[in-house]
């Protein structure tokens, strides 16, 4: 049995981490820390929990936390750096659910979140949780920076073009336009966020731009091998008003040698033995409400003309997104079945 | 292992039997049928299942169905009736979510859902499926009639009380005013269900008169075992513009005798032992979306002068309220631990 | 041409009003004023604005505020109360949308408001804005407190039967079940108000206690002349996910002259002069959205059983049970048409 | 006076142009046509019209309907073309607001919409209703095609664009990615539209092909002279859980004389005396909300690479979209002003 630490409990991933936690046969939540709510129950904050979790929450004591097998850290960014070395000195290791540990490149990391880092050493030793992709090194790692939600889709929903032997795509014209729930923006009491500012609307934002376009390119540059090839990928995301779910519709131009391929079948292969990445017959449109509570994310092609590839990919930005991932890693780290506790099926309607 | 058959799978009810019973360590679902969708695969209409279940939609052949152990019928009234004598001469249980073996009251039945019944020696066999409060008839039955969503609100809400050796309330001033989700009125395909004319909008309705109201008197009279004492009982359901939940508000003049009585310990000492029905503290607003995919119900008692109480009772319709309480009954039948299967926590946010 | 000022106009019954006073033709927003706000453009915070309305918000200035005909205050409740005499003595006749003109019980605003009045002689002297009742009184004062939503609909939904020669209801057991928009709780960034918190929920709230009770006995008080009569009146509100919208279903029981009346024509024959009541037909079933955006307010009668009267009344929350009927009490105050301005038709869908 | 007839008004377009058409002071609805729901008024169908329509239901009689000075067909694609010679021959006006006058290219009208064109030398005389960028062929036309609403928006986020003397941006890779609220696909009972297969949810769909991309397709070349240069333009339509509302993000590649010049001041320039197309400042997130019920259309342009320029373009699809724009090119058919009756403000929140 895992012995599970979460730190910063009483956001969303935090609440999505114990829902998936508390289903999973090999973990117990042994502690959850919140600077703000020590004492108070869990059950008491998230009402889903009563009768089902009786824990409250305790002040975040890293020498307590050196008791668990695994930390989580679902707090905001700069947390996990400060006290991912004591727990792995210790034993124990670390998934940041934050961009602490998911960016090499330090002046990014700098100008997109606004703080040196304090562990560039740890980092460089961690690994990227992009689970499908970073298998071997996950596996083998102390500390895991979690993906961010939008990162993992635009990951997967490239990454059989970009992984093949051949050229099948322009990088040149690399169109990411993403939407997703308000759950993304996390549990926080800001006048963007109220109901009223946010029903029946549709908006783009972050058009400025998003913390996790440095990401994408990183993670991109990483898969392909290509230093500098993602420079002019543009990524817009929007807010659709619904809690949970992130739809990603990717546009790229193919390369003669892509239009001569058969891109359905060259992603059905790659992800031929992944149990959460489903590639749908040609045509489909992957809902989001098909993947609402679950790990999975769908990836569905279409060839308006030879040369336009889109691509579009579905999941639930709470859980492939973010805390069923951090779990799916977890498995990994722990040398479990990598979708144990994970079997959850999208709650629809 | 239980082999399960189930009977019109294309609707609300259907679908959400499945991705229980998919997550059920004891159960199987061996068939499924459908009128019209028959040979289609139940991903292709429900696209959460892709991955899950790899079973088709078969036409309704009741041999077929004869070798499964126990059949639930999510179908619409009037079918269950049909067949459920010859599954039960064949050693099959069966559970109709459907209004067929609701009511012991055959001029209400044919009153209020148009049609005779056609086996009323069965239906006095049969059991009316609200575990908590009929689990011994349950327990011995070949047919059990799943309450309706709205009825399971009212009678664990008042059961308490009507089950008191002392006089609480008075009858003559009971008031439901119940709120549910739109999944409610099923998946079809009317201009009353569709979207743009159902959000940002509230209303009552079945103010004429609904369906429910004969089960909840029936039901209240078998409870307190007093026939004819709820002719004055007023129910009034509203539409809220959400997928799933359900709410009642129930307005109960107490006695003199109930006035006196510690009513918060009596509700919490009634439910002592039963995994599903939360007695929340006084003073709590249970809220739907803490059951939302979960088999929970929570109550909460307020006081507001001395001689009124209002009890608020919350559950997820199609859960507690339809298929969730479906499996309890199953469970409960083949004796198995009456939690098996429907431990899922509700889904928050 | 009527100068208007509006104090505190970036909360949602401010919008409301602006929108509404540019569709009048008699009245011309001279100046808004904003504590926190002062300098930006309105139409910054508000981008339905854009194009419409040229105006910044200024520094609240007493002395400015002078040279309107009216003002408003669209302000937290204790605000008004500290500028009225002021203004009023300078000629300037004040609306007030908070609750500091709205009880003229001073213990009762205390208790509820947890603040002294500031100038209870000035109290005494307004009039409360229930339109259609308070006609008379409206049009002499100085000073008017604009009902609260929830007491505009029950006073409205009960006024026929209580101004009624005949005894037509017992006043024992009166049951409010009302529910509301999010947009009745403002503007402001709470966590409760978040929208990922409110979205696909239901709930009941402030159970404890609501401000609004206390406003909806006086006022009921004073409408049947009857003080004491409403105590045991129990008041129950909830919350919808919907950003706009009321519903009120209330619950009376009748006298024996009550159940030999013809109640359907006293409701119509009341508000038969009435541009803003509309009575349905018997059986109809009143929806929020079809006063969206609109100063209609709906009302639609039922006996389930001869003794009991149930009365369903929709509004919107943030027009007839706010910034509308405000400006219907405006028209009324300067002898001018009642509905000027207010022809809005509900946006549907 | 302008009398006006609606042939089919049951829809949502109907219902839009009745809201706006009852706040035109030139306009008098003088008849409401509709197969299925003669005799019945048209209140009693939309309960927002009480009190303010007193009108049934007509069966389409194109006698009656000559007696108007203009008649706009708010019916499916096939119906204007069928009646709008005869209405024409007798003097009368028409305006359709559905496809049968939008497409010059007969073989693409067959192919989109399943049916031969009827009156292919109507077509020819008939102006393509963009108001802003068709006005003086639309002040002389008969027959309007009323523009779908997606292509409203692509026209009127590229026109700055084609109509600049120089070669702003290259035309072959030019995304439209667009977003549209449910209303869009009209009021009509089936499955996909139903409440709770489209709340909570977010998907892609039309990517075999939508009806609306010959639309923009042709236009484009109209606008910009360039026959053919649009072949390669990708255009991918999604779903919003939202009632009102059209965003479209476009991406586009600028020529190195279009990197060199100040987009946003072109874009203001070019539209300085249009009423209803508001060019936000950059760096500005349209939001549909702000145009929920109005008839404007809003324009931000963001560069985040040199050589890329992306527009959103918000618009209401029910108002600018659709009715607000037709009403728009009735006023410049009669020679109104080009605003009249379309004044009203977004309904926020």
């Amino acid at each position: 049995m895992i012995n599970v630490g979460i730190v910063g409990g009483t956001g969303y991933t935090g609440i999505e981490l114990i829902r998936l936690l508390l289903q999973h046969p090999q973990a117990r939540i042994k502690m959850l820390t919140s600077r703000t709510e020590a004492g108070l129950k869990v059950a008491d904050m998230f009402p889903s929990l009563r009768g089902v979790l009786d824990l409250a929450f305790s002040p975040l004591d890293i020498d307590q936390l050196k008791t668990c097998d695994v930390v989580f850290f679902a707090t905001p960014h700069g947390v996990a750096m400060k006290h991912a070395q004591d727990l792995v000195d210790a034993g124990v290791k670390v998934i940041d659910l934050a961009a602490d540990f998911r960016l090499q490149d330090l002046a990014q990391f700098e100008k997109w979140y606004g703080m040196g880092h304090e562990c560039p050493e740890l980092l460089q030793q961690s690994a990227y949780g992009l689970s499908e992709l970073n298998r071997e090194k996950i596996k083998n790692a102390s500390v895991v920076g979690n993906p961010g939600c939008y990162p993992t889709t635009v990951q997967l929903g490239l990454a059989p073009l970009l992984k093949s032997e051949q050229a099948l795509i322009s990088f040149e014209n690399i169109i990411v336009d993403a939407k997703s729930g308000v759950s993304g923006a996390g549990r926080k009491a800001s006048m963007g966020m109220i109901y009223t500012e946010n029903t029946d609307n549709f908006k783009a934002y972050g058009v400025a731009g998003h913390r996790h376009h440095p990401e994408i390119v990183e993670a991109l540059e990483n898969i392909s091998g290509q230093k500098g090839a993602f420079d002019s990928l543009t990524f817009v995301p929007h807010l659709v008003p619904m809690i949970r779910g992130m739809l990603s519709t990717i546009y790229v131009n193919l390369t003669e040698q892509g239009q001569q391929t058969d891109l359905q079948t060259l992603f059905e292969q790659f992800y031929q033995n992944e149990a959460f990445v489903d590639v749908m017959p040609a045509g489909s449109q992957p809902e989001t409400r098909s993947v609402r509570g679950a790990n999975y994310l769908r990836i569905a092609l279409y060839q308006p003309i030879p040369k336009r590839l889109v691509i579009v990919v579905a999941q639930d930005n709470l859980v492939k997104g973010a805390s069923g991932q951090a779990i799916q890693n977890m498995n990994i780290m722990f040398g479990l079945e990598e979708g144990l506790g994970l079997q959850s099926i999208g709650l629809l309607p």
